[in-house]
């Protein structure tokens, strides 16, 4: 049993700080880096691979909408050429960034609503499986479990990863339920800590629309760290899963 | 003789188209592409790559302040810092842009206020350079000829070009007149072949605050796309060049 | 028999143009000033005021979506509370600025995807109207004719204006036909006068999907802007208008 | 004796906070709330107009350069007639969601590099107090004391207040010291008090680059609400004040 722990950072902009990247650092195993199109600026870019790389932290580019004021976290309807050239722009970013820092980027992980939407839409997947393959067939596209981006990574020749969140609610059909629905995002570190166990252990967690369980299989377990007390969530998960077992390590490991 | 004839390129935004791209491509022979913080969007760039990769030309990145509604024209205090990580992620978004398009990055050439101030800031121009170096030590900054981002990139170990503007007017000391002030910018097209043959036959161009004749040494003749009747100027300047003998090819040609 | 003719205008952004606001200015009779988010720039947004002043026009403000590179035409997933707030600030930017100018404000018309999301949803639409409200409740609320942003004016105890559209094909259920439908935007002036006769004078307009007529009854009729030949198309359907004795003047005429 | 105390605010940006507003709101008197160019978005300019109200303090205006990234704090070579446009952009938005919200808006306050640029700069100057007279004549305009905007506010017919910064350093010439100079920022709230005091009793402050002291007069003080502690900062100074017999109240108080 093994499993990545990654979690998405470098979501400062200019003056503005968000989360507390040096102390999550210490307990996850693979970081998303913002491209500044929904957070991150260059100079944050700069700084966050920096110390992902002093950390020995596998390095992804974390893609998101143009929208600022949003966070990426509200539904565009953009075409998927547009989605292609998009994700194409900021990967590419950050892939000649990586490079300029002697190190290597591992993974692509599209953010907020354009997970959400290529998770669900075969042609907005397509196109982010596309852009991604064309800078490089080795980059590992990380989306949720079960959705349309993993089929496409497949379908590209893509290696991919499948993702699951202990922190977030899903619902019956394997979808994860919408942040403004009560109960959707769990704060509470055990219960996180035990559905991460669920999850990789038993391959399966409680759905929040019905009594049953939802199967899941995932490669690598997103952390959260854009609220208070991340930090502290990260480590008791991370505890968790070692005292039951399960090696910690990011895909490369 | 030869000279490289360079235009910016790729400079719409969204909705709003400017300059006749694929006119001008026909007699220029190196192009630099907008790399979307002064103008340019991922889908333009694309494009604009994709335009240029036909026309058989010499395609560079053309970097600028993040101000949109400035066109990058409005000097702006940012430290050597900020400078070194803005182009740097520029550069590198072009970078994986041309390699997934199958054409190769050739130059890089700082756009608008962030050129006029590099060209009389050593630490600016050397942060720049050490951007560029970072990603490509083949990568050939093109500057203001004379100017110090010839010499920084001559420190940092990297190739350079130099350039002359043939419709633009110049102070005795070497630098260029400001937009604002009368005749600073020659739309004639006859006046600015004669000027452009100056340049790179004789190796000088007459001076606006007085009557001399201003030395200049240039590799490489910008032709502006962003005014009407530019590729009927472009094909003017071409044609008095090959007319007097001058060779015009790119760098590589 | 009368209507007011409307145009779209202050589109154009920092070195972009776009549209011949001062053409179009001689045919229509009420303007929609863009205030920023989606096009138009503080500087574009009081010239725009100034020439429409000077040719006597009605003025309204056309608030969008914060997405420039989409041009305000991309749906977003939006709160209600989101929509309020950015109504309210682009609205009372406008209100000002026609004051300092010496001109009032008299018309709201949404933007793009704001304009159809508004049309369909009565929340957003109500959100419009209750921003608008709050600034001044004479403000002419502009809403597609028989649409939820008309009943949200009502329901908010503002004036409001019903919109057709000579130069875009509807639907059999009255809405108006995706951009991206062939037919679905109608350049031949002879056609569009046609149809704004018949939208004025008989009520209804023929439906792209069905060999039938749709009822429409319209206080205001679109002229867009940002297509070339905008002008000469205005100057087709007013003369039509004119001619089958149609008073074309503003509202308030 | 008495003195405004005056804070930033409303300097949050979509899903970034900045600065504690509610608990700096109980110590202050007037406070400058961010229109969205350099921070600040409409829904954050419209909850801060409502927390300040709750307060009772006097609310104006903060416009600032288009630069999120540099939070407005970076200069930039805009023309007067920029300038004037971006100012008056700024303001109406407030003035008009002030009064939707049905409260005053008492004044404006230009924000960082506009501020700094304005003092020195008498056509900037003077193109920020023509924007706020156009609006209302009764704007207070708010300037470093001594500067070109308390003189420009003179030429315009404006009100005006003279600013002091107890926490920000002086030189012998009456500037303030740029933020990068060591000491140019005291974060030691008794020194701040002290200073404070001395501003408002003594009329002078020790110049950081002389051992003489610098003559001031200003009618309200700037309380800092970006740094760590500035509520304790806040409450310090006000306490300082009052201790020694100082009123601290709103201009119009």
């Amino acid at each position: 049993m093994r499993v990545d722990l990654n979690t998405d950072a470098g979501e400062s902009f200019g003056a503005w700080a968000l989360g507390d990247d040096a102390a999550l650092f210490s307990y996850v195993t693979s970081v998303n880096v913002a491209c500044g199109f929904h957070a991150g600026d260059p100079s944050v870019i700069r700084r966050t691979i920096r110390l992902a790389a002093a950390a020995g932290l596998c390095i992804g580019a974390h893609p998101g909408y143009p929208d600022l004021q949003g966070f990426g976290r509200r539904a565009m309807a953009v075409t998927p050429r547009e989605v292609e050239d998009l994700v194409l722009y900021q990967v590419a970013a950050l892939l000649g960034m990586t490079r300029a820092e002697g190190v290597r980027l591992a993974h692509v992980k599209p953010h907020g609503a354009l997970y959400s939407q290529a998770a669900r839409d075969p042609a907005l997947a397509s196109a982010i499986a596309r852009a991604v393959a064309s800078l490089d067939s080795r980059l590992v596209l990380v989306g949720l479990a079960g959705s349309s981006l993993i089929q496409a990574a497949a379908d590209a020749g893509l290696p991919s990863a499948a993702e699951a969140f202990a922190d977030r609610a899903y619902l019956a059909d394997g979808s994860l339920a919408p942040r403004h629905l009560p109960g959707a995002v769990i704060h509470d570190g055990n219960i996180v800590a035990r559905r991460a166990l669920g999850i990789i252990r038993d391959h399966h967690v409680r759905s929040l629309d019905t009594d049953r369980d939802v199967p899941v299989r995932a490669d690598t377990l997103c952390i959260h760290g854009d609220t208070p007390g991340a930090p502290e969530l990260a480590r008791t998960v991370r505890a968790a899963l070692e005292g039951a077992g399960v090696r910690v390590l990011a895909r490369e490991g």
